[in-house]
């Protein structure tokens, strides 16, 4: 197994990608091919002269997508632009999976323009593993590939989402949520509305009907499924709220006295232990289903533990066939908008 | 001044609610009609004898729209419950201004049927307050009360916003976002896409561009504007965070050993001043733009803090003679869906 990496996207690219492909390569049986500038990667590397050991290749490219180009448009200039090049490396077969931290539209057209739909699906979508308050993970999708979504897309979404995590996570039957601001059948906007009857009547789904927001982190659902408008508000939301929290908390403990230093050091090592289990790092990768490959997306800012994080994500969905499950069930369930 | 309190709405009324009204009237010059079951009320205002030094009134009224009603029905038919009455006191002149931590839903019914909208207003909004990283507060409307806004009705909300944001908090030109995935003009959904220029038109409103999701906590907007099904989400999952925060701090701090416990309990009074700029209880209630009359809209698990925060804020919006502000400024303005 091969996993392409854009060594070079990212907010702390190349540096950061390349020391978490080393970490993912030092425990993974899978060859990491780091797909970017052969000589800023290869000064990476050198920072850790172990890599030579390890199942790790670099694929020279000469170009970079940048943050703010417009993504299709640079997809279709930059053909040796890093994404552009990890991508058509699993289109043609030499590896199995792509990840990249860079541009997300950039990302998701390249995935389009490269590799296509799923036969079946109308629209990717992006599934970002949440940390919840009973220790799991739930998946919220989309978190922003597509806004103004049709029900029969957030019902494909649905189905995706439920087939990843059951293979991914080993849950036999998903419990799926809709994102809606009330319990009742009756209450949301028109979107959620249409889509409420249809999820309802799809057999594979397990749906459990309308999630509202602070449900997301309860951990009563498995997968919570809304449009790529409010999935991404939601997402930046908890990102800045976290942040947020954190500034203040220090700032407190700054303000607060000899006592608050001390109690902070005293506790420290069991918030750290907390902080893991709800570090974004630690989940690393969202996938990007409903395109013909192994799509893991992963957060501008990642560090080395994100992308590593991220690695392993893309193992798990090659080792779990989560394509091809993907692609049978959308055959078999055949979600359009004419039914 | 006169502000009635639906006494019987919320999960802890009537004792939470008569407590906050007892609180209220301690230190403001207002006088406090409690609306509801007068047994009841008195009961809990035994509780207190110092009430009788206090401007609190009761009005009495026999009946009580629950939780699970349906909002409109339930107003129709319910003339002589809480929510109804206390919103008569306000439409005859009796009272300038009411609250109710009952159903949400019920008390926009209350509002619409009962004090009509103000002209030139197409949909009422619900603007809620949150605690920012820089110390003050931003405004986030609609939380809740329509879905499926169209762009004008999101730059009513914005200008009404506007208007009780700088008559409330003091502020001459209230910085407004549109919140949106990105920051570019040209990101977003049809809503936004749409709204995007027509906010930039708006003489009066200092529109900034579009917020993401992860600055509405940051401190840079004082006004961020949606649509109520995006609000209502982000303020619930915002609540469902916090709460799954909490569980996992004290789990950390219980399986942490003597040290752990020992810190917390040293960080403890730091952390405490901390909460306390964050606890939803003291902004306590979200006042609904767009009707005619001051409303204020609280929590269903508002405690008596809760309470009190809501009666300042009635006091403050009658003070600073906020509706007739908005009254004016919607009518130079004159948003509609012609223009």
């Amino acid at each position: 197994m091969k996993i392409a990496v854009d060594a070079m996207g990212g907010d702390f690219a190349p540096e950061q990608v390349v020391a978490g492909a080393i970490a993912a390569a030092k425990h993974l049986d899978c060859e990491v091919v780091l797909v970017g500038d052969q000589d800023k990667v290869q000064a990476e590397l050198a920072k850790d002269p172990s890599w030579e050991n390890l199942k790790i290749s670099i694929h020279h490219t000469s170009d970079v997508i940048g943050m703010d180009e417009h993504p299709g448009a640079a997809v279709r200039r930059k053909k040796d632009s890093s994404i552009v090049v990890a991508t058509r490396l699993v289109k043609e077969g030499h590896c199995d999976a792509v990840l990249s931290a860079g541009s997300t539209g950039a990302a998701v057209a390249s995935a389009l323009l490269g590799l296509g739909r799923i036969k079946g699906v109308d629209r990717p979508t992006i599934a970002t593993p949440l940390p919840t308050a009973k220790g799991g993970v739930t998946l919220l999708l989309d978190s922003g590939a597509n806004v103004d979504s049709k029900p029969h897309h957030l019902v494909q979404s649905a189905l995706m989402g439920s087939i990843y995590y059951k293979y991914v996570f080993g849950t036999e039957q998903p419990r799926v949520g809709l994102l809606n601001i009330g319990e009742e059948e009756t209450k949301g906007n028109e979107q959620a509305l249409a889509t409420y009857p249809l999820l309802q009547a799809m057999k594979f789904i397990n749906f459990r009907g309308n999630a509202e927001g602070r449900d997301i982190t309860k951990g009563t659902f498995d997968v919570v499924v809304c449009d790529g408008f409010v999935g991404n508000v939601v997402l930046k939301f908890a990102e800045g709220l976290a942040k947020t929290l954190i500034k203040l908390i220090k700032e407190a403990i700054k303000d607060g006295g000899v006592f608050a230093k001390l109690g902070a050091l005293l506790l420290a090592p069991a918030l750290k232990k907390m902080a893991k289990r709800v570090d974004a790092a630690e989940y690393g990768g969202a996938p990007l289903l409903g395109v013909d490959g192994c799509y893991i997306i992963c957060h501008g800012s990642s560090n080395a533990k994100a992308i590593k994080s991220a690695i392993d994500v893309a193992n798990e969905c090659v080792k779990n066939n989560v394509l091809e499950h993907i692609k049978e069930c959308v055959a078999e369930e055949a979600v359009s908008a004419n039914e």
